[in-house]
């Protein structure tokens, strides 16, 4: 089944979701998304920052531009939160309760440190947009919103999806993934339903957990009967081929499309992360409460630091932080911007676009199986 | 070139060190090394822990039960390190000075610790082996003894080996690696000689640095001319494809070792590991000063405790901890005895020969080439 770079792989995944290549590209811009898809990979659009209506817009301009490839949407419906237990449905009161929990000494923390660095306020009407998807109350209205697109995949970070949106998603034949970072994470997210796990090591962007790529995959794989997708340190064809050695049946990536022609990063962060080296990276609570890889800087320090008050549980680091990191990111104090970042950031040092990203992974993918087969040949 | 298992590796490295497989072993434990290298691999004996004159009585066990095949040994000199510019040449000097470099609160603290959970004090007989090869100085004598036998490598840990001492390998015919955990690393090894570069993963055992495996090995693979061994993460036979398909051409493993029936590993310790999951080591300064994995409890927690006085640097932290490690080893205190020990251990739950788990990497490896075979087949 030759394909359009005249070269096929086939694996449950490629079968699942009718695709070319078993790349999937998690990024929250939709034109990265799209490209990928058409570039014969699977894109899947981060829904975490926008709202219904946003994701609205942004699943249509998808639905006119990914030409009838398959494409994905990623929610965050964490399994353990703060408030999970207050029985408040209503994403509005829902704030409100959580807006009273964060300590006052927290947020003079961060306001001082925004006052040191010269970081001016923002204006009143970006203020106040620091819960979005981070809780099952708020993910919820993102995925009714998903599901009357014509997605293939509903992803789900930070634990197994609730076992009805699992029904949801299947009742409309769409098929669900899940991050997972240890192999017991992965058993019970098959228990519930998903389609796809995605075991994710430690040097991946974002949330993530303490074991490594390398060792991560094979245990996962032996733990669970479906497909496996590799992610954590997956940038090129190598990487690619590596995973898919230790028993995946694809690849999920992440900080790759960061720097790509078709991303959204802000200039600022797209300067930082093409010169930073795969040590420019540390997994930190100070984004959302939950370890997560960051670029270190200056606030991944301040968090460490003697005078530090500590990070607070999600969702509450979220927003006591989420107006300050927009703030930062529209000011001059680049030593301050931080997001999340897999040490693959190293070698990424070019700019290129998505499609070429793809290409060139494949093509790496066909010479590491070239130099393996020289290996072991007679 | 079918071999002893009826199928056939060649790289570089192969070719070098005349092998069968490019599956480098490091264990403390002269069974072991003997027993890959027997195997079709390449043991290397860890040079650390002995003085001169154990090291020559180890050596001389291993080439008479080797059976001809090549071997290694391991030392360690380190790049930095506290003394380095006393200019004292004799390592009972150099013990002195340093000894007097630790802190009484230190000292207060590690009594305190061992006080606390009922571990006996040493027979005097047994105290004082504190700094060992953790030095130049003392890890000359080592390298001397070594290279009076008919060793194929000597390797390098912490750093690129002093320029001389590869002068003197290379002019007895002996390669000489070195251990990298960034590419900046690797590049100053091979400028001083170095013939091998260990590529060493965030995931390995012991002395380690940030960077994952799935992430580092393209960045040295890129970085360096000389073949290259990926480290870190590697226990089986798809972890070893991986490390190829990363562009490695040979791997390089160590606690996969620790639970084999020839390994000297105490009892305790061998329990802990077969029980272990990835998530029970943890990358600590406890054990030397530097950073190294170790299997993770209360003895690495105690050091990052409230009441921790903080580590020394190398070799004062060794030096501090090395009689209380050997106390506890020999004590009942299971909960404080630590060692490094890297994330493989989780899938370590069984008792094997040396060479069955040769056996089982390989065989795994072709597997692992069988299905990425059909991956890619029309």
């Amino acid at each position: 089944m030759p394909g359009s770079y005249g070269w096929g792989m086939r694996t449950r995944v490629t079968d699942m979701f009718g695709i070319e290549f078993p790349i999937f590209a998690f990024s929250h811009c939709r034109d990265v998304v799209a490209a990928v898809s058409r570039a014969g990979g699977m894109g899947v659009l981060g829904a975490l920052y926008f709202t219904p209506e946003e994701l609205e817009t942004e699943l249509k301009w998808i639905d006119d531009n990914v030409g009838g490839m398959p494409y994905g949407v990623d929610v965050v419906m964490p399994a353990s939160y703060e408030g999970a237990d207050l029985g408040v449905d209503s994403p509005e009161d829902l704030l409100g309760r959580l807006q009273g929990m964060i300590p006052a000494g927290h947020r003079s923390f961060v306001d001082g440190l925004l006052e040191r660095h010269g970081v001016p306020p923002l204006n009143g009407d970006d203020a106040g947009r620091a819960l979005l998807g981070w809780t099952d109350a708020t993910a919820r209205p993102q995925v009714e919103v998903a599901l009357r697109h014509p997605i293939a995949l509903l992803a789900n970070a930070l634990g197994p999806p609730p076992a009805d949106v699992v029904e949801q998603a299947h009742a409309k034949g769409v098929k669900v993934a899940a991050l997972a970072s240890t192999p017991r994470h992965a058993v019970k997210q098959v228990e519930v339903g998903v389609d796809v796990v995605v075991a994710q090591g430690t040097e991946a962007g974002g949330h993530t957990g303490e074991i490594s790529t390398m060792v991560l995959i094979p245990q996962v794989v032996d733990a669970v009967d479906v497909p496996v997708l590799a992610a954590g340190g997956i940038g090129d064809g190598r990487q690619m081929a590596a995973g898919m050695a230790l028993g995946a049946e694809g690849v999920w990536t992440g900080s790759i499309w960061l720097t790509v022609e078709e991303a959204d990063t802000p200039e600022m962060a797209r300067q930082r992360i093409l010169a930073a080296t795969s040590r420019d990276t540390v997994r930190s609570r100070s984004w959302t409460g939950k370890p997560a890889r960051l670029l270190k800087n200056e606030w991944t320090d301040a968090w460490e630091a003697a005078d530090s008050p500590g990070t607070l549980p999600m969702p509450l680091q979220f927003m006591l932080v989420s107006d300050a990191l927009r703030r930062i990111g529209r000011s001059d104090a680049a030593e301050l911007a931080t997001f999340p970042a897999g040490q693959i950031i190293g070698t990424m040092n070019q700019v290129k676009s998505a499609r070429q990203v793809v290409f060139e992974m494949i093509e790496g993918y066909v010479s590491a199986m070239e130099r393996l087969d020289r290996i072991t040949a007679d």
